[in-house]
């Protein structure tokens, strides 16, 4: 590790987790059916749905995060219904537009953390009174963040109540929903009993591309296959992500390898702290977003690859910092050696 | 080769041709930026555009054809703008509304062996006269068809002027490109020459998934990406998409596997011609469409697993054999062997 | 009338019929309500539902033909449900697409008369298997039909068959609702008994313009008009669609309209039957499409205004004689002078 | 004038003035040609270029104020392009998502008064730096706002010189334009210079119902018909609309009735400045917003009809007081007893 930068950009930066690219291989000449019928893929849906406790789940597997979110809310969602979220959230602002591309308004709330509220919910649902403004019908949650922060499980029943109360779904995006787990006190079992549909992010935790889409809410169920289809979501290799998913939930592998991610970054968080560094967001996840001098920042370029997050003052930036799957344990060691030498 | 049916059922059954996979594992561990900003990616373009003989052709990495298609069609049309195809294009019958769902209408002409003509594009040119009407202004094709046939470099150019001469664009859906070169005259420099846009297809020709979008026309450019992310085509990991298609066109390998598996459904129509079956359409192609007695095909069913194409008669159907680079080469011995018995 | 041409082109070259004149300009300066929530719409409302016999219609005023069809099937499909209709469809040849671009594929079957039978739907529904394709959910008529012609109450009732059976919803495009309701069997009171939703035209029969959406099936009436708005569908001076609809629908002139126009239409085809000319479809509607030699032609539009329909043959054409509100008694008479000129 | 409450709710409560009634009246018998291709509103069409002073300019007479603003960004924008708008603009809160229905984000920037200015536009637009974000395209301005306010000459021209820098297009909604224009130093000759398109309100200035749309930007002509019909925006009868803007444009009775208004608006503007009311927003236009005792307006709801515009504070709300050509100009006297009756 003394050649080369060492990456923290982002946790889609390298292939697929050693245990994944082994199955692929193993698998590699075995004919299956297409389009996700076959057992790979229901293997994979029966370990989700003991997971999260829910033999009744339908379980879908996708490509991507924006595909998933946007054949959600089609399919979800009529002409006239709209989404309540932050003003962070990845459909509001880094997904091209594809909701509103679907016929849908996205209802966006100012927040400093990147996290809903029931409060936030219940104004903008207080505004949209009649037929000449859209109809809030869905609330869409980022877990973790988009900020890299997490909803604790009273959070999240606490959306769920507001949600049933105002006859609102409540979705969430689990993009980076291992890293959310585990840094929080919220179970697998909790998502069911808060969300109505949500997704399993496969491709920042470990997997080659994929992400699993669980449905509960009866109503939200029927025909879901023909707008994975209908957007261009269905994978003709289906088996491809059955096979992914499997390996993620066969004993435990897709927290393994959030929490050691999560750790990774808790080491470089305690690094930064212990040398005074502010941070933009409180975070318990894989990704940290310290407020830095410019002068430490271009410092530590030298030695790691990151992002900019923002501008903060005249002199400092926040930047982003990533850990995944495939960051090197030594990572901490070199990062304290290389702040401490900072001034 | 004893035991277990032997699959003719699609050329999507697999995983990916062992060269691909290859890559994908040495280069598992390699950090790359993601969204196909990457190095791999411009390898793979850099030799597209070099197969095809035009430095200016932008190059985009997709994820499937649906995805293709609707995006492709998405960028290129205003809202009033239609397409024209045949009755069994891909957009039209098997890709549940996509390009409806986009706002675009498709205009689809009726033919028996899925190639459409200049004759057809003029007829439904000439009905779409004013604003009441949506306005032609793609023409869709597909090469290989839906069908197993091809485009002779003749026909393909008579496209071209027609299309010129009507101010249409002409884009062709290349799912199955691999397979319409290695069976017909057209060259890979012929396809710049006559189309505005098109897509090889990588998913039914040794990729694990993948489509690679060639734009030609420098009005079609502006924006790509932006309509590739809007509609959840952008694939996180890009570089896999770029790792894939460097493979197939290093060397020439993109064709080997399509001459392959034209080679061995050449072999399967000859055991069937010999045997006086008729076929569907003429395809020389990796499709073959025989016309079959009910009691040859449940007897081939116990050796060879194919789908149904049509019934044909009370006693007769058309059953789809499909071969792929994953097909083994024993199979026309054994299918020979199959078929001598049959009475 | 011995002076300009007498106009047969279409039911919509006038402004509106005198008795819906009067109303206006007697409501002109009475402030009422915006966006059809006022009392004149409630009266129209009300007239309609007596007319019909079902207290539980929704009735929404809309204004035009295309906006209330792609309003109404926005409302009532999934993104990924179609229409069956017949290939003459207003919705799948003159609305410039309308209903593609809310993101529905039409699936249209070819007739002769323009008139959707159950095995049309039949054989539409059967080809669409699963989720590759689209799922048809809507059967859409037009009656009168784009040729003028008419479901009798049979046939009415054979859709309805077809459509409970199939899961499909039953809706009417009724711009010429008054025509065919004169020239069948049908009653009023067959509409809700038949339909799940149609709209009865205004501006084809006496109003300045508007159309009245009856929706009868529970499961569509939630939002719609969210949906009206949305579409910019929805009047400011909603009040104004109440007035006409309220005179149309006060003492039976809607009907009054429509057979007079229709009385008019008859004295035409009776004129040119006894001259032997042969008609493109057998209508008994205020639309006729009498196939006449070329010269016969030319003669007869140095009197009448009317349109081609379609070349038949290298020495014939067919032709549109359309009647309405606004056609003098006297052209029966003229017509007839005219037409026994011709050699 | 002493029985009944006075009608201040909005400009959109009657029929039509009566010089347009009268021409409707006059024309109603002449037949003429369908979908606005009549010398009508050629005339109307002719007599606007005349008052913008370009002859090159393209009009188009619609029907409504949403279904003009959809209708012009859906032929405007391809579909990863977005708005730039205030928090308050008509597309962005009051037309029930019918800009995302078409595909489209807005992007609103929070105001006081209801006016974007080049500072809000640049910064919307440094946000969105790459096509994972939706590309500003079209920046929207409604004059009058939605507030009431209006743009000097001098703010126009400077959106026009930002919106030129950035290769944006601007737009203005104009569903008050005769108030604004009679309100402000901004000319008819401006809207030209600085705007790539607008639509002169006529529903909400007089007319029964039309807005007629003006296109100055040649790129943004062709086909824009196709778009109209395809939205449901155009009219059979549309020499009703041509008939309109002709009367409205003859003359001058276009500003005389936007004058009048406005005027009305002030003499009561004016007797509450006298009782010393603040105002929500300083307007010159026909829509007043003043802060009142909530004792005050119950008191004033027994004699005049308006509406509320927010709660201020625990015991004031502002309301929102709007003229019309159709406001008695006695109400000002009457205004004024009231009020001075207020305590």
């Amino acid at each position: 590790m003394t050649h080369g930068v060492i990456h923290l950009e982002n946790d889609y930066s390298e292939g697929a987790h050693p245990a994944i690219l082994a199955r692929l291989a193993d698998e590699n000449l075995r004919a299956r059916s297409g389009y996700g019928a076959d057992d790979a893929c229901e293997s994979a849906a029966a370990r989700i749905r003991g997971a999260i406790g829910r033999d009744d789940a339908d379980v879908h597997f996708l490509i991507g995060g924006t595909s998933a979110n946007l054949i959600a809310l089609a399919a979800f969602l009529r002409p006239h219904e709209a989404i309540v979220c932050t003003e962070q959230a990845h459909i509001n602002v880094h997904e091209t537009g594809a909701i509103e591309a679907s016929g849908h308004k996205s209802l966006p709330f100012p927040t400093t953390d990147g996290k809903l509220t029931p409060s936030m919910i219940e104004q903008l649902y207080a505004k949209h009174v009649d037929e000449h403004m859209v109809k809030p019908r869905v609330a869409y949650i980022s877990n973790a963040t988009e900020l890299g922060t997490v909803y604790t499980r009273g959070e999240l029943y606490a959306l769920k109540d507001c949600c049933a109360k105002l006859n609102l779904l409540l979705y969430m995006d689990g993009a980076r929903l291992g890293a959310a787990l585990a840094a929080s006190d919220v179970d697998w079992s909790d998502l069911p009993r808060c969300l109505d549909a949500f997704y399993i992010g496969g491709t920042k935790n470990g997997a080659l591309f994929g992400e699993a889409m669980v449905i509960l809410n009866e109503s939200l169920k029927p025909d879901f296959r023909y707008l994975i289809k209908q957007r261009g979501g269905m994978l003709a290799k289906g088996f491809l992500l059955g096979y992914q998913f499997d390996v993620l939930f066969e004993g435990g592998l897709y927290l393994d390898i959030a929490r050691r991610a999560n750790g990774i970054a808790d080491g470089l968080r305690g690094v930064l702290a212990a040398k005074g560094a502010r941070f933009l967001a409180d975070t318990r996840t894989n990704m940290l977003f310290p407020i830095l001098p410019d002068a430490w920042i271009a410092k530590l370029r030298e030695r790691f690859a990151f992002h900019d997050a923002e501008r903060v003052s005249s002199t400092e930036s926040a930047v982003r910092l990533v850990t995944s799957w495939a960051t090197p344990e030594s990572v901490v060691t070199e990062f304290e050696r290389c702040v401490n030498q900072l001034r």
